[in-house]
């Protein structure tokens, strides 16, 4: 098993996410298997270019607050998924983070994010 | 590549959900993988244990009417996953369906679903 390595490509990406960095998020994306977004509250976005140009549109928007919150990583063979919170201004998500991996290293090929009620106060997340 | 496997398991779960059919429910998810859930609005939930009595109480609930749309399949090796939309009632949703392939079928080891904006009136969905 490589958790480790599931929740570092993890890390990564809200790492880009975070930095607005367009080239870093395009590097951690797959380049050989079909991949898609699912932004919270906008319908799925498919093909890697289109994927992009999500990206990119947010990035324009401004920065990307967001603190991802208790990654959890599950694996089977060269597949495996992130259940992560996001934090961001108030707002609360909880995204999937689908990856494969490709020449040892571990790509993105899916995110989905959507909303979820504020925790109550003094509550943790998980 | 095996899409119209994926998309036969895609379409079982949702045969499962509309008839609030839980055994047949149980029986698409992996035993051998780790899995979770993210219903709409919901914080994740995680371990099969968990996974199950969640649907349990889902269909307690009432009938889940909920029609797949325009499902999209995507497969790497022995997993993959499907988006599809879900209508009901004039709720749209949008959700990530993964799979494994265990014995040669096509189990559900996650299943994210959240909110998006109603369509315009005419405009299909996808």
């Amino acid at each position: 098993m490589d958790r480790d390595g599931l929740l570092a490509a993890n890390a990564a990406f809200y790492k880009a996410l975070a930095a607005g960095d367009l080239a870093e998020m395009d590097a951690l994306w797959s380049r050989e298997a079909g991949v898609a977004v699912i932004h919270p509250g906008w319908p799925a976005i498919t093909g890697r270019t289109a994927v992009m140009e999500s990206w990119r549109g947010i990035f324009t928007g401004g920065r990307q607050d967001i603190a991802p919150i208790s990654p959890e990583a599950y694996q089977f063979g060269d597949s495996g998924f992130v259940i992560v919170y996001e934090g961001t201004a108030g707002i609360y998500l909880v995204a999937s983070n689908l990856f494969v991996r490709e020449d040892g290293a571990w790509r993105m090929v899916h995110h989905q994010s959507g909303p979820i009620p504020a925790p109550e106060p003094d509550t943790p997340l998980m």
